[in-house]
């Protein structure tokens, strides 16, 4: 039954509708003609593009003090109790380029959003158009060629100026690394940094841990050997999302750090060696940690894809990997595969290494980006370095409120 | 190449060699046989049982201090530089019972403990026989019908006492949910409890949170209403694992928790609805929180399952779900099948429900174990929890150790 746009009874407003969250809707397109079909609501927009809506999903997603609290802007409405026959019974347009939609059986009319509708729109769900993006900015693959140190921002401003803080936010979201110079070298102050995103991680490592290198190395840890590359905490279910290390003091010769990017190592294998790609995405490899008070494991491929096909995150931790578990004609394979991956995480073409000065903060996708160091001589100096973890959803989220703030300034 | 069992020239030890870990292996089946085949192991065990085990395999999982730094057993070999053609040369069993191997083209000479490598035989792998389970132990799906209140334990001796430790611990991941009584009720002492099991996990609510219900509330988390049945943060990419509630002081009339086994429901409706079952682990709604200064989302179905098809977590929280973006229509299988789901979880034929008494502090797995409470009267009387966030990962290691120091001990 189409119901051609009329003025509604409830269109009556002159400003718009509240959104049903916090964040800034600018009205790019305006709702041209609105009508009811089988119940659901059909727009058309300024452009021409065509919008269709359920009613229990509009019903729903109401930001009225029938459905969600206003000071929260939490959802109060329990959509099981909406009747079976729910439908939009008549909309319009009002004055203020709001949808007014009047809800039977409920009886229910509310007014919503043309800006938030145009951002939630999911019609052309199957070619592309929705849902957004969960990451706020899209990674970009890197190898050596395409840069010599990672991107850079004044790490002096960090804790006060915002937009220096996204541009260095952004970086990272991009590349899986970006680095900070002249941080304060003061003690915790690592932690202070990563909260400016969000909540620092915890582990039995500590909340802040110190890596420091002495000419008397009394733990493994502390010895001047090369790293390979390797992401942290890979016995974990949910590895770190983020890592942060902040040189303190670095008076050694060698010791350069080295950064991968994980995710363009696996794309190299996936378009040089399909074989060696399955292997590395299909065969679960086992982490055990080797404590005497704790004892973690995971089982994960070397590669993990999203449903999308997409680059979800690497796993890859020499020394703390358990003995592998796969039925036996998929052992050589499984090794084969993860001796390429190895090879080429420490390969210099893949490779960004430099030295790590006083006062440099390094942060990076602990998911996607491998970290390792070449050995140093330990003999003619100190080298302390104090790290902290996150996680990239804090990343995301301290993003979306930048971005948002901006756009509320009208940025 | 058959190389018959015969006595090794490195097999002269009279005790087993240590493994490549902390872990404890009893010798339940001694090693009757061994022999090489093609560059491969294969043992012949007392029970009849035969194993394979890869060269490169066995050589890089040695227990030596060629292979592995014997203080934090964590390894130095680099499998990448393994001659192309390693193969065992030449095995034997020694006075001892370990396996002695010698590697060429290496040359080199090791031994294996026969507890360790029958724990990590994956020569039936495909049958099931390997890998170990991530999980210590196996969950048990319930009902109400199985249980009228939670598994409950001695809070007063939880700091103290391991065995109460994993007895709580074990009922705790077998069911999802278990209790303590008489946890002293001091301010904190959830953080102390949860820091038995290891690191206590932080969010924008703070490492310990407050649940107050008063008579003159002043937000809506301080409400008297019912809440229904929801995990915590599912607007995380990693929910909690586990959280933690601790009853500080409870003398209103009502307000009964309610925990429900999210597992079990799901399973109900996979024997009874496929259509349902297939939306609700196919389709993925977003979850979004609606703050001034975080704006996390994430995107998940609500039931998620394991590459072997078991369940690994649900995600509920119908105030924190955004709007659903599918294709259009989906969208109206994926409503009707979360409102199956939804109802479920609030009929008390699923439901535990019990009142809170000053000292019980209850442990539940969150990303399988949904919680709510009953509305009650807050004009009698004050509710105060203290609550935390815990990992999955952390109780399995917990365990893992538990079971480690009781196996040392000869328990």
């Amino acid at each position: 039954m189409a119901n051609p746009t009329a003025t509604h009874p409830a269109a009556t407003a002159e400003t718009l509708p509240e959104t049903p969250d916090f964040d800034v809707y600018p009205v790019t397109e305006t709702i041209a003609a609105a009508e009811t079909e089988g119940g659901s609501v059909t727009l058309t927009w300024s452009d021409g593009r065509t919008s269709r809506y359920h009613a229990l999903w509009l019903r729903e997603n109401a930001a009225d003090e029938a459905t969600i609290n206003p000071l929260t802007r939490e959802a109060t409405y329990d959509f099981t109790a909406a009747p079976e026959d729910l439908h939009a019974a008549s909309v319009g347009v009002d004055a203020a380029g709001a949808l007014a939609v009047r809800f039977e059986p409920e009886g229910h009319e509310t007014r919503f959003h043309p800006g938030w509708l145009r951002a939630h729109d999911y019609s052309d769900h199957d070619s592309g158009g929705a849902p957004a993006a969960l990451d706020p900015v899209a990674p970009q693959l890197w190898t050596a060629a395409d840069m010599a140190e990672p991107p850079t921002f004044d790490g002096a401003a960090i804790l006060t100026d915002d937009a220096v803080l996204e541009s260095w936010l952004t970086a990272l979201a991009r590349f899986g690394v970006a680095r900070l110079r002249d941080v304060a070298t003061e003690p915790g102050m690592v932690g202070r940094v990563a909260r400016r995103i969000g909540t620092v991680r915890d582990s039995n490592f500590g909340l802040i841990f110190d890596v420091r290198a002495r000419p008397d190395p009394d733990s493994n840890a502390y010895t001047s050997l090369a790293l390979p590359a390797h992401t942290d905490l890979p016995t974990r279910e949910y590895q770190p999302g983020l890592q942060f290390l902040h040189c303190m003091e670095n008076s050694t010769a060698g010791g350069n750090a080295t950064y991968v990017d994980g995710f363009a190592v696996a794309d190299h294998i996936r378009r040089s060696d399909a074989d060696a790609f399955r292997a590395l995405t299909e065969i679960d490899w086992t982490f055990t940690n080797r404590a005497r008070n704790s004892d973690y494991r995971w089982r994960s491929p070397t590669v993990v894809l999203g449903p999308d096909g997409g680059y979800r995150e690497v796993r890859l931790g020499g020394f703390l990997r358990g003995p592998l578990a796969a039925p036996f004609d998929k052992i050589g394979p499984a090794y084969r595969a993860l001796k390429l991956y190895t090879k080429l995480a420490g390969d210099p073409a893949f490779q960004l290494a430099f030295a790590y000065r006083p006062g440099d903060l390094v942060g990076f996708d602990n998911r996607r980006v491998l970290h390792g160091r070449e050995a140093f001589d330990a003999g003619g100096g100190a080298r302390w370095l104090q790290g902290c973890y996150g996680e990239r959803e804090e990343l995301h989220s301290r993003l979306r409120v930048l971005a948002r703030n901006r756009r509320a300034a009208g940025g």
